[in-house]
């Protein structure tokens, strides 16, 4: 069996220029990044008439072990589309150095559903993951520097929230001691290192609407407070400016192709829990503009990616969605029906049937509180059994629940046939798309609705510290700010070995923050890791580059 | 008076494609990065044919505060050959993001001697020092995690000795403890960052002929000592692979133009004292390729740029330079003829005839000691008065010194004509290059012949500790390497207040490691600063970007 590199260095990629001109572009919008890659002006946006397209989010169960292949989904419905001869465009996040030289190798789609060239989008694309770094440790080095030129703010180093980052999975950077060796060499203090993809900036560009909105969001982040616990914003160090200028092309959609020369915009990628997890606003509204049919994903299971989606994303670009994908395999659906990873790839009906809820509490989400149209894309692994697919098309049909089977993984655009003649339906009918809570209710009341109506836990708990932090940052006037819930991924509950479709549970908030360039409310559940460590054999050691550039090892 | 960023953005701009055609390199070599910048296909190096043109390099008296204008007389005099019809290209250094932001403002030439886009080349450029800082900070994370997970290779955490990298100004990351924060958390250590610049990576790329000798020279880096003392290298870690892999595109020389249309390569940047000081080798190489002049620059002043650039580099390559240009300016050698910062503007004729032995050792040197053909060029300011400009022409004409009159910076090329006159007569000129001493001889007597034959010391002396690592690093199979001196750049000696040309001193060198990737060895005459700092009002307060993307404040 090929590898995904394999596939994907095997595939004649069209020039991005012929890519571009079929969707419309035409070349004074577009900046080469060699042959196969371009960023679009976001003049664009302004200039480009006509209607938008239709909005298709691919969102899946909640995560497990056995990988769902969410993005392989979303790519090879895009194709599917195209094979039903319509014009569609995908819109994706882009990966992390980290996870590449970690565990994960490549994050851009699978097998025969996948964006090229995959070495490139998964190493340094167009530099828009090391421009945010830049931005994120100009701003860390200015407020130091402020500090040690005499700290004119009256910045508490005690109370500073601003980290650096680097897009590696670095654990020993996780905790740290700077400033150290003397008077000229800083303050020493405790501090820390994020992944890049954790940094507010990824957050911020990926809701930017435009440089100058991107310089306002810059310029409010906070980044730690006085000793009379004022907070200390990067317009207080006069470091915006510099940060957006930093940025003025890492906020411009980047255009590649998918194997079978679908338009693709890949652009930003925040992280989904303490963040809100898609690609950014601009590539979405570009791929609207392109397509007649956009397809994008979010981050996780769609109790928290699609829910941000939604409640997030959705909210602050006035986005109407048309359809929503969720993703399920036979061997994740049997994870949550209490099968061990080892034992995945053997039939077994029984735990099938028993993972089943989880699937169908996600898609009633969607089309009861949400009230979108939802399909349930089954996407085929090489060992599932027929019996097996049955059993979950069964299920679905007899409680009037769309599926469609989805082979794009082993077919490419022809296995998403089936799935997008589902999407193309759902897309005809109207829908009542509603968020899961107004954004002038309490912090509180926010959270709840979440956590009763989406996770469908009994209520929500908050921390005496939690109850403090919603009162503060109510007086300080971002209690209208949409919520960022960031708990673990792998339940619906704040419990990661709650499985399947948890009831009776209750979830606790012990900690808000504000992202306020962002414009969310973060509410930890728990501790979050923002700085990955790598694994005993990292992915790394496998990976190498020929005399020609030709490199293998990503996978 | 208009700013170096006003006069780059008033610049109609050709296109690369253009610029490229001009000098016969052919589309299919092209990577475009936008409109303006172009990485070359290494591939062109092999299969280009044609005779190579004459390498001119640029270099400088002992640097002062006042600036000398290496880089603008260098893009000056690239333009001016042109004027005369001479197909000249020039090769230079990439700026790095820290001193932008810092004190510096933009490092790409100035006046009417500049290349462009200039804001690009300041900021991100092509991506290359991101590629470079990446590489860097894996092997740091890989090394670390190797201890974590059992450090099987029994690496002495108190003799590591890579550190990890961020380009910019961060004084708070000079000296850190990290892996703090208990057992899961990595192993607590002292530790530290430099800026990327000097990461021996940036040694190795600008050093590296092709992938597989920058692969091998990645793999022979030493990273610390195991607890026999034995030295671990990223090979040791299998790390050299994927660095490379992160660095396929970084090792293309980079193709922008100067306000003239000359073609400009802009690749690599090394730092001058710890490591060489010169752009890659391969972009020089393909500037020879392109041009029949190429003209290129070294760090500092002559006796640490030119001296690397003809010790290490041009043996390393084998190239044959054909002719020297020492920079030189009123304002400068009144400094060294002890005239205060502030006085700077005023005519001084007797301080300027005390400053002119350091513009003339400089140039013996590069007569006598390397046996090349030199020129002085006077880069006009625009305070010099003509009486002043006039003792500096005669009293190197006495001397039998060839002197011209460089005012590229007023009036580009044409103000460049009559250096590239004399640079043009130089080339014609037979030489006898030779270097400053054989590779074949102890490292002591190296360090001895370039403290007396370069810097004109009485000699040079180990400390007890620098005799301890010339044994070990003979014993270790480094005794072959050439040496670079890291010393302070503002004096002959290691005294950085002995201006002008001091005598009867002796230069101490304290320390002496290898850079088994670059393949010299550094000699530490002191400390030497690896992480800049930021003064206390950053250029970065004044940095802006507009709506349209137009960067304002750099300079």
């Amino acid at each position: 069996m090929k590898s995904d590199i394999e596939i994907a260095q095997a595939c004649p990629m069209r020039h991005i220029r012929e890519i571009a001109r079929e969707v419309g572009v035409e070349e004074r919008y577009l900046e080469q990044y060699g042959n196969y890659k371009a960023k679009i002006d976001d003049k664009l946006l302004q200039e480009k008439k006509g209607p938008d397209g239709k909005l298709i989010l691919v969102t899946a169960i909640t995560p497990t072990p056995a990988g769902e292949g969410k993005t392989t989904t979303t790519v090879g419905l895009a194709d599917g589309l195209r094979k039903l001869g319509k014009k569609s465009v995908v819109a994706l996040r882009e990966p992390s150095l980290g996870p590449v030289f970690g565990l994960k190798g490549g994050a851009a789609g699978g097998g025969y559903a996948q964006v090229v060239p995959m070495e490139d989008i998964n190493l340094h694309f167009t530099g828009d993951f090391h421009a945010i770094g830049a931005a994120n440790n100009l701003l860390a080095a200015m407020l130091d520097n402020h500090i040690q030129q005499g700290n004119a703010l009256g910045i508490d180093v005690k109370k500073i929230t601003w980290k650096r980052c680097v897009d590696m999975n670095d654990r020993q950077l996780r905790n740290i001691v700077d400033g150290l060796g003397g008077r000229a060499q800083g303050v020493p203090r405790e501090d820390g290192f994020d992944i890049t993809v954790a940094s507010e900036i990824m957050a911020v560009l990926c809701l930017a609407t435009s440089i100058t909105d991107l310089k306002a969001r810059l310029g409010r982040m906070v980044v730690g407070y006085t000793y009379e616990d004022k907070p200390v914003t990067a317009n207080d160090l006069k470091a915006a400016g510099a940060m957006a200028a930093l940025l003025k092309d890492a906020i411009k959609p980047n255009l590649v192709q998918t194997l079978e020369g679908t338009p693709a915009l890949i652009h930003g990628g925040p992280f989904a829990n303490i963040a809100h997890g898609c690609n950014s606003i601009m590539a979405t509204r570009a791929a609207l503009k392109l397509g007649d049919y956009a397809v994008t994903e979010a981050g996780f299971g769609a109790d928290l990616g699609a829910e941000k989606f939604l409640d997030i994303k959705c909210r602050m670009a006035d986005l109407q969605p048309s359809a929503v994908v969720v993703v399920a395999t036979v061997r994740a659906l049997k994870h949550h029906g209490g099968v061990a990873k080892a034992d995945l790839g053997k039939e077994d009906l029984a735990a099938l049937e028993r993972g089943l809820p989880n699937l169908l509490r996600h898609v009633e989400n969607i089309t009861t509180v949400f009230r979108l149209p939802c399909v349930v894309a089954i996407n085929r692994f090489p060992l599932d059994t027929e019996a097996e697919l049955a059993l979950i098309a069964d299920r679905c049909r007899e409680l009037g629940v769309h599926v469609a089977l989805s082979e794009v993984w082993a077919k490419g655009g022809e296995g998403g046939r089936a799935l997008a003649e589902e999407v193309v339906r759902l897309c005809e009918q109207p829908n009542q798309f509603q968020q899961a809570y107004p954004l002038d209710c309490s912090i509180e009341e926010k959270l709840r609705a979440i956590v009763t109506k989406i996770y469908r836990g009994k209520d929500v708990v908050l921390t005496p510290n939690a109850q403090k932090q919603a009162r503060q940052l109510t007086e300080q006037g971002f209690g209208g700010y949409p919520i960022c819930m960031a708990k673990t991924q792998y339940s619906f509950s704040d419990n990661q070995a709650l499985l399947g479709a948890p009831e009776d549970f209750t979830v606790t908030v012990r900690n808000l923050k504000v992202s306020a360039g962002a414009g969310f409310i973060v509410a930890l559940t728990g501790d979050i890791l923002t700085m990955p460590g790598l694994p005993k054999v990292p992915a790394a050691e496998k990976i190498d580059v020929d005399e020609t550039g030709k490199i293998t090892g990503l996978f």
